[in-house]
């Protein structure tokens, strides 16, 4: 009974939204048939994505802010994105139970997905979970990258509002921030600011922020100085995170990313498909199996394979 | 003058073998072009990945193992990939100075490869690279993976043997190993083997490979001690690597590898370039246009309009 699924779930049921995100996980047909259904009711959610190298205090500063937004009564969710790296599992699970005192609060909703999933298998799937969270009414989602991979830039690029979350001493972030490497987040918090090199790591970051051009009414990005663990800052965070808001509302910015971020979305579900024809076509079509033995005796290349592949006009 | 090139390269120049991963990491046609036209030369160097967490000794270790492969006058490549990670940057540096002592010598060709490419761009060049290296007549090619991210997983899936190099006390990665999130690699080094607790982490590792079912003939996976940067247990490396390469040649298994690697990396390939054409039809194309529209207008899910896209049957 997807219906009633999709009813529960748009009433905020806790366990609904849960059940949806895990059909969605396992790619169950169900889930994206009830994402089609609820897609309407979405695009109300604040979605706010967090970067930043691993141990800055991603996840405290997040379970600061949603004890913030709470006593705002705004309605949490919290996306953590591990994409199965097996190195970071320890840190996973240090950051859920960082998370803890918010498990039984019926308006925060709290889920990590790790799912491996096939060729941006993860993304797309982290997106259909911000969406279904989005229609159970959340006011504000939190998606949280673990890693520092290509799979979480794709996960943070579903965001209205990027964080980048720097400790004192990160310079190699400062470095890939000048160079262009990074993109440039619309606010920077400086965590764990009892360190002594705090003052010196918000000048720098400052300077690399006034070699972009100046432009009329463009979003100044604002540099908070928190300790999240104290609760120190936080405020400031969630101020900061209200006028990105309202700056990107106002500028019609907003409306922009997002058409950006879905058309980009579209593009790699399709593509996400197209792969897995592909590889139903490799597993049946003796012409492929062919192509692929004269690639193995090293007759011909694999650029050439995949290209008659594509010629043959079947995917 | 591309055939030229081809020749060169196939001589072993190093200048030309540069010239050719450049063209292939900038995806230039004739960097397609000329793996195509050597390819046939490919297949004969022996291929060892490199995995593990940031931190472990890796670059130190391949430093190591270059010095001890050259001593038996083997030709040695090494590509380093750095998926782009900001965060990493640092940490890359100073994995090229640590390789820095064998620049000078001709019998050693050292790259990295940091562009960021678009969808399964990074993982195709590095394999397109490691298959230029080994045209050029390379005894050994390794590969180097900075992060821990999918990217890296994909690279090392080129590999004929794979190296998880690990130091005493990262429990995270015995839990991965045992949990099978991770795949179980051909060699296992533990590096930095003066920290008291080695005995412990070998024991541990032992106990979870143990866990593997028995088979006549199966490949019993060395756990190896060293220093690398002392030079200790590198030549045990070394001696590990020639009896998987040994192994795998007399059981028919690397075959096997390769034709799955190269399966995937055809398909990988195919899936690029369908990814391009979705592109381009979505900016040229008015019916997808509209489409678009409708989801940011939440009229139509994404799931949906990929599919809608798909049906139109162009790209």
């Amino acid at each position: 009974m997807p219906n009633d699924l999709a009813q529960r779930l748009l009433d905020g049921d806790k366990r609904a939204l849960a059940r949806a995100i895990s059909l969605v996980e396992d790619d169950d047909p169900a889930g994206w048939e009830l994402v089609r259904e609820v897609y309407p009711q979405t695009g109300r959610a604040a979605v706010i994505g967090f970067t930043g190298p691993p141990g800055v205090g991603k996840s405290t500063l997040i379970g600061a802010l949603t004890k913030a937004e709470r006593a705002k009564e705004r309605d949490v969710a919290v996306l953590s994105i591990d994409p199965s790296s097996p190195f970071t599992h320890g840190a996973l699970l240090g950051d859920r139970i960082r998370l803890s005192e918010h498990f039984l609060d019926p308006g925060v909703f709290i889920r990590s997905m790790a799912n491996r999933g096939a060729l941006g298998g993860l993304s797309e799937a982290a997106l259909q979970a911000a969406l279904l969270m989005d229609a159970a009414g959340k006011d504000v989602v939190f998606l949280e990258t673990v890693g520092v991979g290509q799979a979480e830039v794709d996960v943070i690029d579903h965001a209205d509002t990027v964080v980048l979350v720097l400790q004192p001493g990160s310079g190699d972030s400062i470095q890939a921030l000048k160079a262009g490497v990074m993109e440039i987040p619309d606010v920077i918090v400086v965590n764990k600011a009892d360190h002594p090199l705090t003052d010196t790591m918000i000048r720098e970051i400052r300077g690399v922020l006034a070699l972009a051009p100046h432009e009329e009414g463009r979003w100044r990005i604002p540099v908070v100085r928190a300790e999240a663990a104290r609760g120190t800052g936080v405020e400031e965070v969630v101020e900061a995170l209200d006028a990105h808001r309202a700056h990107i509302e106002a500028e019609g910015t907003l409306l922009e990313r997002r058409r950006r971020n879905l058309m980009n979305e579209v593009l790699a579900l399709a593509t996400f498909r197209l792969r897995r024809r592909l590889e139903a076509s490799v597993r049946e079509d003796a012409d492929v199996q062919k192509l692929l033995d004269q690639v193995v005796e090293r007759r011909l290349d694999p650029a050439s394979a995949a290209g008659s592949i594509l010629e043959r006009g079947d995917p």
